[in-house]
């Protein structure tokens, strides 16, 4: 509709999840008339995700040295390991300060019908950290919706014959159906509290 | 909260128009998840946005030359111009399909609390082609809300001095308080043959 670089900008802002045609619109329209410095700060931050985002060795979260701060950060508790779907879950635990313990990042859920089985998700690292690591507690924070049930319930079995372990669930107070990364901080810190044995 | 790139980039576009912390995190997560390729592009519209957009010479509406191509289309009628704030208007009104004639972009509209006087518009420039062409009929497309109508007012006093110009306003149907750009295609048509004289 519109000639040149500013329908090329609307079209690639379009592209981006959950941005419409009238909001790429009224984005394209603004770096228009932003300073370059203002679009120099975007394109700079899109050239460091593209050359790549290194991840955590140790739990998968998103990290900006081989080994992320919470891992190397010794006042957390290495004996308890709480297991998330994605690094934005790690960072919705984080805002309740109710957790002193560690992470571990799965990458996804099961989902059979995507494709996504065991092997698809990061649970053979969580299994060395097992071996490795004096862990004596796995809280398992998987989203409360059909495949993070499916992944907790699929971890309780692989998880059983670890002796001394104890593997919790996120207490009820999550509505059921929802995402982890939506709930509120209260919310959350209560389920994490009243976390059960499973 | 992120550490290194992918908080910069969060961060970055949070800072667009209509985009929260919330939307912003899923953005660039599924950019961290792209293909670099894809990346590429928006960078690349980017750049081309910051190093300038062209605007035409004539009306003033976004243009990849220096006369854009409804000012070069001969077969659009030269005698009669419809006045809008932004080059967003132009497109509203070219998805409408009615009108052949040609534009004229104000870059806003008359709000003297912002500082946006007449000085701050493409008013001396609408002049300018008034006395360079052989206008018959100027259409005031100006939003229907404060700022639009003391905007259309304004030039209706201007304008009445030309001798055989008239001088419209876009029909009632469209609903007051509202922007140009959100009105339906058929709502805007309609607009539009209904114009009346002022």
């Amino acid at each position: 509709m519109y000639e040149g670089p500013v329908q090329d900008l609307i079209d690639e802002l379009g592209r981006l999840p959950g941005v419409g045609p009238k909001s790429a619109q009224r984005i394209a329209f603004h770096l228009l008339a932003a300073e370059p410095a203002d679009i120099g700060r975007l394109q700079d931050a899109l050239q460091k995700v593209r050359e790549g985002v290194q991840f955590c060795q140790i739990c998968g979260n998103v990290s900006e040295e081989q080994t992320c701060r919470i891992c190397k950060d010794s006042r957390r508790d290495a004996t308890v390991v709480c297991v998330v779907e994605e690094p934005k879950d790690v960072v919705a635990v984080e805002k309740t300060r109710e957790f002193k313990g560690r992470y571990h990042v799965l990458g996804g859920a099961l989902d059979p019908l995507s494709g996504i089985g065991p092997d698809q998700l990061r649970i053979r690292e969580l299994l060395a950290r097992m071996g490795a690591d004096d862990i004596k507690e796995i809280i398992l924070a998987t989203d409360p919706n059909t495949e993070g049930e499916a992944t907790a319930t699929y971890l309780v079995r692989l998880l059983r014959d670890f002796p001394g372990l104890t593997v919790t669930r996120l207490a009820s107070g999550l509505p059921m159906g929802g995402d982890l990364e939506f709930a509120d901080e209260l919310t959350l810190g209560r389920a994490l509290s009243g976390r059960r044995t499973v």
